[in-house]
């Protein structure tokens, strides 16, 4: 049975009442925080700082590469599909505008709520696109069988769990995670893959020609993969204390991302009958270290302790995608396009549990006694470390049961009939949500022609 | 008529005079800045200074995101086309690199004067590429209709007007636009149409075929807009003041592009007869509420604000589209290739009467006393907010004029037969111009075999 | 004879070993230098210095400029060839993620060794990624020929004598080289030249028609371009001092670079008989400004030497591609892919003269007194302006030394037949190392095929 895919009335009404509600909400609630605010000449004035402590400075440069890996990250990477392109980029470019903003919104009502009013700052837009990431991680998974306003739907959903997550702080209160192994990438891997789960399509193989690359379509997901993995770097240290925290955040990154490639590269040929690489390891799995490092970044883990943590991610997220996915999806009914459990799932509970062993091996002979404190900060007097590993390791099954709870609430909503979603023979096809020029449409009308076969590059 | 499009001595000797008259002149006039001074180490310690009160330290990385979005972003932007790829970055990267240069001692001469040299810092950069954005805008209004020659052409005379523009502050004295939306986008747009409009080419019609995407050129082309997107808020904010403004510049420039996304989408889709989503819009239309910002970007607009200038943009520019740019090249005789008057025109007059309004609206509550003096410095004793207004809304009209005058003159200059044009049959043909390989010259050449048709991706 | 190309267990072993011996190297010997350590909280309140003067905050933006040139400008400025791409962004990506992580080690030994440890911190991170700049220059020349295992090999014998090279300073003591002129781009060319002379293929004309672009590998390339020319200003002033020297260095290196465009299109738009520009110069000659002003780029070079440099460049470079590379394949035997001579090679050698004449040419008068001695500190009291001219020059003769010596050794030890290297008629193709889509594979197996001739894009 075909749905109706038309979205001519419901995506345009649901575009302009979630916008029309975002610019009410803002108005009653959002302005700008101190450092943002034209009053803020006169505080530096009497605080007698100067232009540079500007808390823009410190962070904006961070921001813009956060930005660039939301958008332009995440929507190349996603174009691998042969003839998903158009839907990879513009989906991942309407979905995470949406959400930022929506994000700013639960952030603000849960972290930076004063009087009545949001105060936004450039912090907060970091976090917006952090919570928008851990959308993205899911839209990897159910990339292709989703329809825009499901996509919009999750989105906001999405962003009300995790933020709520962030909520139950009081529960788990000083769990450090500035990089998002748990709070983006597990929360948003398991999220994509119940939501995936319920939403399974027991006949996806009609549409299976379509689940596989062309050359040229590979080369524009290198795209993604390498702006992800170049300013991953920036994005576990965007958040992070100012001065050393940030600087080794950016460092242990760096090493651990470095290790990932060669091990995802020599697995990559081991496991292929004649040795050639994979594009897809090359893409997906190079990343995991960057992933597996996020709340172990700022923490005293050493360089060689990030080599060691993405040398194990760049094997195991590998394996993953040449074992585990195809068992997932025909043992378990997880079908997962983009592989997220391997990128994600996976190192992102390896990255929570990194943080935890680092968290409680913290010592004043490594951060220095006034280190220690501001390393950990806002600690009460009885802090100990192992006390620090226990919040830590905690905020790993937060994660993932909040991630469970929301997406079989989500996937629960988006099973039903009424959000435009494609046919099972219509998946990862952008003609069924856009305008596409003939090139395209030929070769999707006759695939049956074999002189036309090998013309999409 | 065919004209002779060989462009093998005049374009040579083109580049090279210029870039000998620019040898000369910066040998004559141009000279480091203050700041970019060896001298500045002793200046620092009369000053008692930190390195870190280098300017290039405030506006460094923002002057990065510009660049970016001058080369890749405006570049990538035109290479929607099926055939014109090489030339619309190849072009837009030659027209960019003699501009920046022309534009240093344009606003040199105008702005940074002193004891007769041009003194050059890294504002001076971010100007330039500021000026080059106009042309940028405008070369989207004539793409695939002129030759590198007329691009050159248009280059100096266009900034040179620009500059000329920017001189005319003594009469417009003191209006702001930090992030172009009048001196950059209205002036490139209604310079561009109007040039366009003179270039009219009555069977423009033969070369329709080419005028339309292909799959993957749709996919560069979403390379341009995202860059373009993303660093928008370091358009806006890289050279207002230092702290509060930049900040407030970059917070409001994100929450209009944002907003913009969401109601592009769904003009978009409801546009279309089965709902579907046009490419043209993704890539155009999410960009306006950056265009509209420009002005009251680094003013008090507030984010709710900010969420309704990009609302209103999206919806406008799509419009703009759908039914303004047909009705344009059939009644108008202006043939609009990039549709930048959707994308900068009216985007661009919104922005200015925008900023008038926010202008005029300005009050000491809001800003607090000092922070109003900061925001509107330089202002005289009798200085009010709806003077400034007024002020503002006067930049609007400046800005057409010069356009309007600008354009007539490039106009007429561009249309002697003798720049090497394209004839009308060969516009959007990167095979005028460049070396193309086989693999495009033989589906150029042979358009009406069948078997070849599909075969361009 | 077609040797055996099969990696699977020699890769994946290679891989493996080496990531290996990375971690068990950093264990021992690398840890976080001050600024990126916890104590550093301590040492701040002892030096009563502020966050902000965390090197952090000097250096991140463009170390994350120049990671993006490394792995997206020179990956994606290889991608020119047809069914290379893969191969092209895929090994770039692998040899320079393993190549940072041996350069932390070779360069920390040489440069940041203290107390048996070496400090790792964020201008480490800038170094790593210089040196490994020098093997992607390599990579040019070989590009197509070699296996990843050769590459490996090469990265880590380039990556040590290049690091010897720079232990030869107590030889050549001062050399002032900040963006690399000498130590990245000669060293880095003539290097790679060298090793592929000794592994000339007699019979690579078997490849030739692999070795030509198509149309989008030709855009995909200006991605490469792009990313290069936009972030060079950040790569020669990346390690600059300070204030004056960080901002000169940017704004000589945006000079030369925008010279540079207009005459490389002035050139070769004047050597093609009918005018038309050629995608090769615009796609490499536009950069050797960059290039050649690495140098002196932090000396007071003024902006009309910087143009000077650029403009001479553009030419003698575009030049290069005409007249040289064909003359050094027939009848020097040196097989240059990429024509590195022409875009590093000669303007690199360029660089080390404009940069000793700059230095020999420096006095108080235009320096200042203290400028003069900040900008070449650490001198002792016998310096003179025309001592310093001479090592610079000695600079570019022992640049050259050690890429030829490192060349031959290097080349003897990959031409043994165990490295999985392809033979003369399998070069420049992903399918002998990659798994290709089938739209890919049918062209490469049926190229006689006529119908399917124009089908790849």
């Amino acid at each position: 049975m075909a749905w109706n895919t038309n979205l001519r009335w419901r995506l345009p009404l649901t575009c302009l009442l979630l916008q029309v509600a975002l610019v009410v909400l803002f108005g009653v609630f959002v302005r700008y925080d101190r450092d943002a605010d034209a009053h803020w000449v006169e505080d530096k004035l009497h605080s007698n700082s100067s232009d540079l402590d500007n808390e823009f400075y410190y962070r904006y440069p961070s921001f813009q590469d956060v930005h660039v890996m939301i958008f332009v990250g995440f929507g190349f990477l996603m174009t691998f599909l042969q003839r998903y392109g158009y839907s990879s980029v513009g989906f991942n470019f309407m979905l995470a505008a949406f959400g930022i903003q929506w994000a700013l919104l639960m952030q603000g009502w849960f972290h930076s709520y004063q009087d009545g009013y949001i105060l936004v700052g450039v912090e907060n837009l970091i976090n917006a696109d952090f919570c928008v990431g851990s959308v993205c991680v899911a839209f990897g998974a159910i990339l292709g069988k989703v329809s825009p306003i499901q996509l919009l739907i999750m989105v906001s959903l999405s962003c009300t769990a995790r933020d709520c997550h962030e909520l139950d702080r009081p529960l788990v209160p000083k769990v450090k995670d500035a990089g998002g192994s748990m709070t983006i990438h597990t929360f948003g891997a398991y999220f994509g893959l119940t939501v995936t789960w319920i939403l399974y399509r027991p006949n996806l193989y009609q549409s299976k020609e379509r689940q596989s690359p062309v050359y040229h379509s590979d080369l524009f997901a290198m795209i993604g993969t390498l702006f992800l993995w170049m300013y991953w770097p920036s994005f576990n240290s965007a958040v992070s204390n100012h001065g050393d925290a940030q600087h080794r955040a950016a460092i242990n990154t760096y090493c651990s991302l470095a290790a990932c490639v060669l091990t995802a590269v020599a697995l990559s040929s081991a496991l292929h009958k004649k040795g050639k690489l994979d594009m897809v390891h090359i893409q997906n799995a190079t990343l995991a270290g960057g992933v597996a490092v996020g709340t172990a970044a700022e923490m005293m883990l050493m360089p060689y302790g990030s080599l060691i943590v993405g040398f194990i991610c760049g094997i195991v997220s590998t394996l993953g995608f040449v074992y585990l996915t195809p068992y997932l999806e025909s043992n378990l009914r997880i079908q997962d396009t983009c592989g997220i459990h391997n990128l994600h799932g996976i190192p992102g509970i390896i990255g929570g549990i990194v943080g935890a062993v680092t968290a409680a091996c913290a010592n004043s002979k490594v951060y220095g006694q006034q280190g220690l404190a501001h390393a950990f900060e806002g600690l009460s007097t009885n802090w100990s470390a192992s006390m620090q590993g226990s919040f830590q390791a905690a905020g790993i099954f937060v994660s993932l049961a909040m991630a469970l709870v929301g997406g079989i609430i989500v996937g629960i909503i988006l099973k039903l009939p009424i959000w435009g979603q494609a046919a099972d023979e219509n998946c990862f096809d952008d003609d069924i949500y856009w305008e596409v020029p003939k090139d395209h449409a030929i070769y999707v009308s006759h695939p049956e022609d074999p002189n036309l076969k090998p013309s999409e590059p």
